[in-house]
């Protein structure tokens, strides 16, 4: 292996997501080596994310070790680490830890965050779902502002508690927005003895004027009819002004709500900053018909964080099969070069787009084939476990899905973490009581 | 439900763990009103927790909500909240949020956790394994010192990465250390490109001069033969003086680990220092053979939180059975008083003891039938799969365990958590690359 790297031509891959992956597995019968680096150990199957953020998935099930995925395919090595830049003069990554590393090419699929739009401080009350840590902490947020409502004696209060505001009409808002009302109205009131259905209200509130702007109209009345039906109040052309502790500010009006998740915007990873370019509205970094940044042909920029159109003109969405197809372009693109020859320009094929809104609920739209209901929803589950890396995965949530299909229960209702961080871990037992301390010493009071 | 409480007998359980749930069981028919009080919205089956701190199983295959486990029972409420104190003379407990709660009787059962005999500051070199967590604090610690390793060029700094100390050879460290064997020798090595079977190196350190003392002598050492033949180093008779940031000084001979696992000792939760009694050497609360603490018949101590002896004077072990029996005789003892009886004096039926050290290896102690190989390792299968709380985990947890076994696979090898905590998010370029920095805002370098 150190011999035949220096003698092959070395590609690395920045991100370990759909298109980074995806490019690397097109490589494996090329006569490179491959580095594929990522700040995380594992690839995630985000589109499945919200369902760990509201209970129904266990981390694990939706993610898999990037070593271990690629761990049979012998030209790969996987390394563990963050990316600071990249000198396009000297062709080399630098790195957290150790020189810097040295390409023949470089596929860039860093892929996107969230974004704020310049509202910053509103992270701290509305956060986001991208990665597992953010999954577990907004599963945290729902499951404790249930457990607290649960004993909550001020009705005001108890209402905020039970007020759930997703912001953001897209997919995952929409996923987010239903599994909540599902999980807050039908799988939890058995449990509880002071929450029944209609004590939660959960509010998506999407700027523009319907739900998923990316269907056709008619899939878009169709899911918010479906989603209106779990429960969930829709308000359209919202203006959020203001998000804080205590709720949000939607057209002027204060919505006091415990549980705010953020599902609005995405932006682009640090990629055009390290490339030196002018990235758009959401840094995203213009490519050409090649995927290449400014015509540099060693360098490739994939999946979310690249900007990218189609022939009409259309910019590409930020979704899984992008970046697939863009990952085994740029494998395709190397491969030929290698042999002197030169690839057609990427063309994205769409098979196809959908949304789940919860149970037997999902639209999808294949074109000139729209579906929704129960049938979209079985295409949906089926896609989605036929897309998931790993046959272990596929089995676990395959399993976990009809589990919670058929007793409307959730398998993964963990709050980790200290439950109560505002809480001391003793305290003073003579205020609680309502008494005067008797001795100094003693935990214990007596009369 | 409220007009009842006022009227029905109130039973107080603090804690979720074996011994509570137990109790809370066994009151179902009871007339009582139950409130069952955690700090944690869980229960967690203990004994597997080992396998998520080694990425074999999820946090949620060995957990459910409590809630949900009582959901049917009627006559229990569950409350998410932190104990802070007993009045015994006024029979209340002391919460975290709100009024005293006001008891009939009360049952204790809030367990151990680890103790470092006075050498706290030992817990931040050497945590141990009590919740989930502990459990993913740890699983992240192996995994992160395997994934360095993988890239380490100094050659003592990769020894000392591949390097996993696991301090006390009772169950838990027995089968931590198994583990950590199979996880570092098997399952990883054909993800990494220069880690192989033979680089990392176990030791398991144990004060006493066998492994596994509760067990007979003749099974001690299959154990000890198991799991060296696993690859792990057994120290008998290690007097550990010193754990820090480099490893731990053991028989004056410093050992250079980037991992170490206290599995050593517990310590008993603060019960003791509630009733205002005085605890064992472990902080246990010393009951009568009614379960009593101080012959209070309105409080009754269970599980590893309780000092209670068997008929010949023997110490009973910190082990789920006697958490169990315990909760259902407190149970029992409740209502026989409320019908004007009395119970029999707690008595605990001991059905066996056993240990897994790995992959087909466990020993089995069944008084006058003792096994050990492959049928205790399947008895220790069947059992602790029948054990588990919920059909949904017994299922997750069956098949995790079968495709383990036959791919020599680890499913849960997620490293959640900032990868590079110590790693700024940006950082200058110039001095990267050794060069100098030519532009001020520029983050791209020209030469």
């Amino acid at each position: 292996m150190t011999e035949k790297a220096a003698r092959l031509p070395h590609v690395v891959i920045v991100g370990g997501g759909f298109g980074g992956l995806a490019a690397a597995k097109a490589l494996a019968a090329a006569p490179v080596d491959v580095t594929l680096i990522d700040k995380r150990n594992h690839h995630l199957f985000q589109p499945l994310l919200y369902q760990v953020a509201t209970a129904g998935l266990s981390p694990a099930d939706i993610a898999g070790s990037i070593r271990a995925i690629l761990a049979r395919q012998v030209n790969v090595r996987v390394l563990l680490d963050r990316v600071y830049g990249v000198d396009q003069q000297s062709r080399r990554v630098i790195l957290g830890d150790g020189e810097p590393l040295a390409y023949d090419w470089l596929i860039l699929a860093t892929g996107a965050t969230h974004s704020y739009f310049g509202r910053e401080d509103w992270a701290a009350f509305a956060p986001g779902v991208k990665t597992i840590d953010d999954a577990t902490a907004i599963r945290r947020r729902i499951l404790l502002a249930l457990e607290r409502a649960e004993t909550e004696t001020d009705e005001a209060r108890r209402k905020a508690l039970l007020t759930f505001v997703v912001i953001g009409g897209g997919p995952t808002g929409v996923e987010m927005a239903g599994a909540i009302a599902e999980l807050a109205r039908q799988s939890v009131s058995r449990d509880f003895r002071h929450i029944t259905p209609h004590c939660s209200r959960i509010i998506l509130l999407q700027r523009g004027d319907r739900l998923l702007p990316s269907f056709p109209h008619a899939l878009s009345a169709k899911a918010r009819k479906g989603i209106e039906e779990l429960g969930v109040e829709v308000r359209l052309e919202a203006d959020v002004t203001r998000i804080d502790n205590e709720g949000v500010v939607v057209g002027g009006e204060r919505i006091a709500a415990q549980t705010t998740i953020w599902a609005a915007g995405v932006m682009a990873s640090r990629v055009a900053e390290w490339l030196g370019c002018k990235g758009d509205r959401a840094g995203r970094v213009p490519v050409d018909a090649d995927l290449h940044p400014d015509g540099d042909p060693n360098v490739f920029v994939i999946g979310d964080t690249a900007a990218c159109t189609d022939a009409r003109g259309r910019a590409l969405p930020g979704v899984a099969p992008v970046a697939k197809q863009q990952g085994q372009h740029a494998a395709r693109a190397i491969r030929a070069a290698l042999q002197g020859h030169a690839v057609k320009p990427f063309r994205y094929r769409d098979w196809g787009n959908m949304a789940t809104i919860g149970r037997s609920r999902a639209i999808a739209d294949f074109g000139r084939l729209r579906v929704s209901g129960l049938p979209a929803w079985l295409l949906w589950c089926v896609a989605h476990i036929w897309f998931l890396t790993g046959h272990r995965n596929r089995v676990s949530v395959g399993l976990s899905w009809l589990w919670s299909y058929l007793t409307y229960q959730r398998g993964a209702r963990l709050i980790t973490g200290d439950i109560a961080p505002d809480l001391p871990a003793t305290r003073e037992l003579a205020p609680a009581l309502g008494r005067k301390r008797a001795g100094a010493a003693d935990f214990i009071l007596m009369d």
